[in-house]
């Protein structure tokens, strides 16, 4: 069998932040597979077919991309950040998993690449600077008892948090009710760092307090990371604060 | 002022993995400051000084760049993977908070990338499929008991868990303590999967039950994932095993 499928990660947006092993894939790819929104984002290559689809049919693109690559072909599963992180990757290997027989003979290899909550730390500072934890507020796959457990866990024993899917038409209050659930865990004047479209034309950064979290914008295109007690906020004239969790640890 | 310090992150150690964004600041660097290590790796351009100094040296060596920058150099902190992960970026924001004031008014700029957990979970399938965390086995700069309690909130929350500084000479028993404590808290077939030296000439990814975990090699140039109790292992003929956790929760 010659068909291989590539799981390829592009990045938050900006083409600098894709790296050359997923630029190179994307080129040598026949078929591309993924959202329309981060297929846009891949520079046409002459002779390359393109399959868009709704970012909720995800195991469907996964069986559509392990068929194409069973029969022979050089396909390119694209994703925005990295595959593995609330990504395309868990789906293809569930599909695999579950799915026929010749797709676990196939060549499989996922590239990683710039993760949102690590292109919104670059730009406020180092917010993720000691030990932190990545969630993801859908409650589509998990029960929302379950997202709420996770962060209280996470808020009390310390660590940095990256919100991902915080909030969209469908999931309108869970991100408040994270705000709420937080602060019970945490003191009101820890920073919350939002992100919004980082790495892309639209981008904007906010450091407010966790206090004045819940009055903040967000949407589908936000990525957000909450402090910890630790985390310290550096104020510099004429240029944005520099928002850091310090690498030694103080009770 | 003129100066101005680049934070680059330069991947796990294949130069595919680096992005655009930070080949072009090291190329546009007068200096270089960075771990030895690291600064080998870096393509060398005419003109260019580079300033290595030991892994232990953090604070100092982000004065060093920031004094450079201040006197009006363009330079460049190299750091592995992504600069915000147990890496520079903290160190510098630090510098800067309680250092000279003219370094607050230099423009510094964090370029994300490619972290190690992300390049192992890449070459493994998708571990970090879910929920997940960053936890740091150094206890140099926090209490052991803190890593403890983080081990357990982690693991007792559902989180896949990836260790960076597993291990070193000075912290021989960190690792093992690690997995007993773990141990407490998941079940012994829980997967764990060892990268060592990922995207590197010696790359090698392994990926045992908990229980078997402390017998495998570990080393500095290891990352390390624990699964949860959903993670899969796909065996798959004549291929390496998919491992990944799946996008829906189940109790």
């Amino acid at each position: 069998m010659s068909g291989r499928l590539d799981v390829v990660g592009i990045g938050p947006g900006e083409a600098a932040l894709v790296t050359p092993a997923a630029s190179a894939a994307l080129a040598q790819a026949q078929l591309l597979y993924g959202y329309g929104p981060y297929l846009d984002r891949v520079p046409a290559h002459p002779g390359q077919s393109r399959h868009a689809s709704d970012n909720r049919e995800e195991m469907d693109r996964a069986a559509a991309a392990l068929d194409a690559a069973a029969a022979g072909a050089r396909v390119a599963m694209v994703t925005g950040g990295d595959p593995g992180v609330f990504a395309m990757a868990a789906a293809v290997c569930e599909a695999i998993e579950h799915g026929k027989p010749d797709w676990r003979a196939l060549e499989v290899q996922v590239h990683p690449g710039i993760t949102a909550m690590l292109a919104l730390a670059a730009r406020a500072g180092a917010p993720l600077g000691h030990d932190f934890c990545a969630i993801s507020l859908s409650d589509n796959l998990k029960p929302w008892e379950v997202v709420e457990q996770r962060l209280a866990a996470a808020a009390g024993a310390g660590f940095a948090i990256a919100l991902y899917n915080p909030i969209s038409r469908a999931r309108p209050w869970q991100l408040g009710a994270a705000f709420a659930c937080l602060s019970r865990h945490l003191p009101p004047e820890v920073p919350v760092i939002f992100g919004h479209a980082v790495a892309r034309a639209a981008e904007q950064v906010v450091i407010a307090p966790l206090a004045e979290a819940a009055t903040q914008p967000a949407s589908m295109a936000s990525c957000i990371i909450i402090g910890t007690r630790q985390t310290r906020v550096v104020p510099r004239a004429g240029l944005a604060p520099l928002a850091y969790t310090p690498r030694r640890f103080s009770a």
